[in-house]
């Protein structure tokens, strides 16, 4: 009876988390401990068996740093940072200097000897009623299986081999498995806990996977192989779909793959108004592999090259050989279109001064700041540790030679700033001309406008510097006084807030005033809905991820200036942000109805 | 010979902390550990004995809120924080948990088991290489020591019992015995330790103290009772001070103390401009006693009551009834002075969430935020709890019958939380006015501008409400994206950077078109170097802490409107916060010594 009727349609409610629709089997996934065996060593293999540790110790840091930087690449800075507490246990002296000792004492292969001191210690933490001791065991048990896994010669036994395209059906996932999901397998992602903001949901909205939460005991309710439809839009899990509610959303999805077709197609065409003003649509890059989509999207160029990935992905300093060449890859590339490329945008929780005053790449608890965001980083670390600043402005210029480069500092709050570092650049254009290496004499340099004190002395800055780019998350984070990531007032986070327009206002006609270009590189640059009012109140070009480009040319492509400046003026005028998104959601949809592009 | 060479003046070298000089006697201080008695307790004293302990925990709870609400009051809320941990001991359920088992099993003294169980834990703690955990050890050894001392009844042996004025000098000083610092004996503080934001230092710099640390190995060069003169100044410990030495330093501090009566002399007069424009000096305090100090130092009201210290100082959400006598009693003492109340300005991890959706006091590091300066805070979590909220919305109405009373909402960052929190206001209204309670039905309502958002629509805002009021020190660090309790990038947070000039300028302007007064209640308020420039920005009137009037009237009556004017016209078309500090600096000397009042 029971399975008679979970073979009829059943619609079930969850939380919507990330939009889309899928169709297809359920996988659950849950977790398996390693299974350790126990025996003892052959006194002529100790040796081995400790450099066995030693290597499955490296190799558990390196898959969790490649990890983090894939998810710090994919889905953000402060989701990979969680990853440092993982890194912190592969530090632990007490952890490893008791399990040689185990090993010493009993003679007992080190994966056996490591399971039992992990384990104790996993208990000891767990026991203790302490918050962040709790989170501290959970943390020691996913790098433990991990270093066993390693220690075993077993696979990885995550989320990476899904057997074919599946839903995802878990309890909840772990980061270190959101991490591994596969975008070519994963179909869906539905949780039955409720957290929207957790990792599994984060990476399934990166890879424009749709995903449910709070589906509370759905895994209880499915079984693996069961079909059904996941509908991203409205939160619904539709179990053993008819073919009718299947043929709906077969509908629904294609009409959905038809507009992005339309857009794609639209997207050779050049970046100009209904009216002929051009507006550049620039790429967000983060590696210098990534310079093929730049010309996917037929981007004009690279607005934000992210440059601290080069030091997350190695885990370590770059030098600047290594910069030089990374610089240069996508400087060659892409000439004669411009790349921008961002100075180091990291926090000094991440880089910590080592011996001899120079900088050591480490994550560390010991350094965290009581506001990060309001702390210790980007160019003011940079104008502390200037050996290090130094290295990376010499990459650039002699990438400089190579293509059309722009530098840009982020994170300018004064004119102070800006003068020290132009000056510690001077210094290098010095060396470089004595040493005879070339590079652009002409660099442009610029700086990000993300600060609100940088915003207000734009007239200013623009004496020190050849162009702005408007780094609107920041911006948007500080003149609201809001961490976006703090689940608790996210909601707060406007970026229509009547603040935000005016100071865009008020930072692009001072740096025309200046006769300087002003581009934008922020979220919101990749939003449709927004890009009218962005090109009304001046902005001179878009810069995002090149997959959001398409949908922002299309709309581009279907106003005039005048279109978009009379939007810019009519929002200005409104005090209420909510009335100010309608207004620029409803000339939205107007435009892209009457260019014949129906937006679902 | 050691001895004989010690008698000689010797000047040795720190780093100066806390201004001011000192003459006197050295007590050199050191904390001594409680000794503990063991004894086997009587079968029928055993019910005594946890009732006891009980005791013992509750008066540590009392003694250490105690010490945290000083903390607050006198030194700042980031500091009050480090208490929580404190406090978090004491809610242990395992360290209590073991204590009552070992005294079950062994039937030795309580303090004997709970010595030996904490100092256990203080051992495990302490031995792991976590920052964290060693810390929490640190924390765990402060507070057993004083369960300790309440379990055996002995005093506190804390610095609160000076014999009599002492220098005092110590390796180190706890935040605990920092918090018991008497302003009655204590004349300097000298440490051997480096920091110069060590809570000793902040509360000697809130005491008016000299203050010197960095001094190495004083500890261990002077004996309780050597004579030395402290030079806050200059960051100098002579000891055996010559008595030409004393003589230049009574010499200096006299001139000092002149300076401080000319001004005190001259406070009685009112708050005219040379040209006689009134600018209206106003009391910041945080206690309903502190009414007192408020005609004690002539200001003309209060222009910011921190509502948030009732609740601090209990340690608990205190009633409607609490707060309508606090509210009343300050009112009352002022009328018809106007006496402006701003809502609770707590952060969230202060205040969680309890059962059946209300709220409790409860310090916390589970809620602990990333960035809790962009944080879950003041109106933000206000309306959110709104049964809290209007609490004491009613209870500044109810006080408002009984005086000049005025509202204030902290944080506000646009309209809409304005709007939420006025009709909020409007039902507390409609309430009382059912119940036939008396209130002030033109109750003026103000925002505080402390947010950039806010500053940047004060158009729209000032359609609801009846005055500003310029928070300088958050809005200085959302402006520069500073945290100034972040020693690292302190240097940054510059109030006389161009974007907070002209960013107050932007309010001033705005206020006065909308015909709405502007307060500022900042730090940079008190300072009578920028006096004059707030007030040739148009300030209406500037509230501070009651000791810095003299100081700031002083200033006031020796300068025109138009001298300020012309002098915030000079600071508005310069671009670098050092030249504009100078500036200011200039003229505040220029005119104190024409006043005949030479500035030291």
């Amino acid at each position: 009876m029971a399975d008679n009727s979970e073979k009829t349609e059943t619609t079930l409610h969850g939380i919507p988390a990330s939009e889309g629709i899928a169709c297809g089997q359920i996988f659950l996934f849950a977790r398996n401990l390693v299974e350790v065996p126990i025996y003892v060593v052959d006194a002529a293999k100790r040796c081995d068996e400790e450099a066995r540790f030693e290597r499955a110790l490296v190799q558990a840091r390196q898959q969790i740093s490649k990890i983090q930087a894939q998810v710090e690449r994919n889905i953000g800075q402060e989701e990979a940072r969680i990853f440092d507490a993982h890194l912190m246990v592969l530090e632990d002296q007490a952890l490893i200097g008791e399990t040689i000792r185990e090993f010493e004492t009993t003679g007992l292969n080190i994966a056996a000897c490591f399971n039992r001191v992990s384990t104790r210690y996993i208990k000891a933490f767990g026991e203790i009623d302490d918050e962040y001791l709790r989170e501290r065991a959970s943390d020691l048990r996913d790098v433990a299986q991990r270093v066993l896994q390693n220690l075993l010669g077993q696979a990885d036994t995550s989320l990476s081999k899904l057997a074919g395209e599946r839903i995802l059906v878990a309890s909840d996932i772990s980061p270190s498995d959101a991490a591994a999901l596969d975008r070519s397998t994963a179909l869906a992602v539905v949780t039955d806990s409720g957290s929207k903001t957790s990792h599994a949901v984060i990476v399934a909205r990166s890879m424009k996977v749709p995903a449910i939460v709070g589906m509370h005991d759905l895994t209880r309710r499915v079984r693996n192989g069961d079909w059904a439809v996941v509908d991203g839009y409205a939160g619904l899990v539709i179990l053993n779909p008819s073919e009718e509610t299947r043929a709906r959303y077969q509908k629904i999805k294609a009409h959905k793959k038809t507009l992005e077709a339309q857009l794609l197609t639209a997207n050779r065409e050049p970046a100009l108004t209904a009216d002929g003003v051009s507006v550049s649509l620039l790429a967000n890059i983060e590696r210098a592999d990534e310079a093929t989509l730049v010309s996917d999207y037929n981007a004009a160029g690279v607005g934000l090259y992210r440059s601290e990935y080069l030091f997350l992905d190695t885990g370590r300093i770059p030098t600047e050989e290594e910069q030089t060449l990374a610089y240069t890859r996508v400087a060659e590339a892409l000439a004669p279109q411009p790349v921008t490329i961002r100075t180091l945008d990291l926090g000094g929780d991440k880089l910590i001064g080592g011996g001899g005053g120079g900088l050591q790449f480490f994550a560390s608890h010991k350094e965290k700041e009581e506001n990060p965001f309001l702390g210790f980083r980007a160019i003011r670390l940079c104008l502390e540790y200037t050996e290090m600043f130094k290295d990376q402005l010499r990459a650039i210029l002699r990438a400089s030679a190579h293509g059309n480069v722009r530098l840009m500092y982020p994170m300018i709050s004064g004119a102070e700033e800006l003068a020290r570092a132009n000056a510690l650049l001077e210094q290098c254009k010095a060396e470089l001309r004595t040493a005879g290496v070339p590079f652009d004499e002409a660099l442009p340099v610029g700086a990000m406008i993300e600060i609100p004190s940088a915003a207000m002395t734009v007239d200013v800055l623009a004496q020190s510097c050849a162009f702005f780019s408007i780094g609107t998350n920041d911006l948007i984070q500080y003149l609201l006084a809001i961490d976006r990531v703090n689940d608790r007032i996210a909601h707060l986070y406007e970026p229509t807030h009547p603040a935000v327009l005016r100071t865009l206002r008020r930072v692009i006609d001072e740096a025309h005033a200046a006769k300087l270009p002003v581009s934008l590189c922020g979220e919101v640059g990749g939003d449709p809905v927004l890009a009218p009012l962005l090109i009304g109140l001046g902005i001179d070009s878009l810069s995002m991820t090149p997959p959001l480009i398409p949908a922002v040319r299309y709309v581009v492509r279907n106003l005039t200036m005048q279109q978009a400046r009379e939007l810019a003026d009519r929002a200005l005028a409104l005090g209420d942000p909510k009335a100010i998104h309608a207004l620029c959601l409803d000339f939205y949809r107007d435009h892209m109805s009457q260019a014949g592009c129906e937006v679902w």
